[in-house]
């Protein structure tokens, strides 16, 4: 199963993919695509979108993830911030790749065990989780915190649903 | 020249096309295109990308026109819109088609005269301009009213672009 993890920005989308096998988890790749910003916002989304269409066609993930962005508190940076992600949800969706979302406590208590954690503490597990990988830049690692916190959740639903039906089997059987 | 004018809105989005020969202007079409608010973000971000895709298919306009949007005070409301706003910067854009951004009193200004017109007058004057034309809902009106805006900015180019090459034209004759 492989998952990839997005952290939306105008200015810098960092990506990165792993492999999830049952525990295990793999460094795929990650990269950070970057939009000049001396463009018009029109033409920084297409590089935005022909930079995540070339991630999809590179590692053809089977879900997506991504972090729940921070709201500035100006409503105008909100708004910019919000163009560059409903690019970042739109590619995979229409690559047909599920995507799924997640708060940023929810992410930094998935990777760190805390959700205050700060920014350095994150990238330091990132490292420590996917050992052996060469991480670039910081939103890349980001990225890839969202990728491995989604892993994390995909277990424990699992988990939870193979309990379910379990529960649900003994009860029936109990009923015979 | 096909002209597309576009009122972005992660509910509604509102889409008109004129065409615009000269001075005048003609009514090709118009519509909204919904999308429903009990599913993810990114399917909808995807129904707005099929509905645009669909309306740039049909009509193959030459440019595009998007009215800047109205900032909420509240950041979140902000986000939400700024990512139907992503997609309908993106989705012309990917087809080639030029996108120009006009802020809402500049709409307003060039089709009622004042900067301070309400949406009544706004669609009052639509509906003038265009003759003849069936104009759906509100959403679709404001589309419309940014095409004209569009239409008669490129005019107003034009003529200055005229103006300032004959200019040219006139002062290198006279250092001849």
């Amino acid at each position: 199963m492989k998952l990839l993890g997005l952290d939306p920005g105008l200015r810098f989308t960092g990506w990165g993919v792993i492999e999830a096998i049952d525990n295990r988890l793999r460094h795929l790749g990650d990269g950070v695509i970057a939009t000049r910003d001396d463009l018009p916002v029109a033409e920084r989304l297409r590089t935005l979108h022909d930079g995540l269409q070339a991630v999809l066609d590179c590692y053809r993930p089977n879900e997506a993830a991504v972090e729940e962005t921070y709201v500035a508190k100006n409503p105008g940076s909100a708004l910019k911030l919000g163009q560059a992600r409903g690019v970042v949800l739109l590619v995979p969706a229409l690559a047909g790749v599920p995507v799924f979302e997640y708060g940023a406590m929810a992410v930094k208590k998935s990777v760190v065990g805390s959700g205050h954690a700060d920014k350095a503490q994150v990238e330091l597990m990132v490292r420590r989780l996917l050992p052996g990988a060469g991480i670039g830049r910081a939103d890349a690692a980001d990225a890839l915190a969202v990728a491995i916190c989604h892993a994390h959740c995909r277990t424990t639903r699992a988990r939870t649903a193979a309990r379910l039906v379990a529960g649900d089997a003994i009860g029936r059987a109990g009923l015979r």
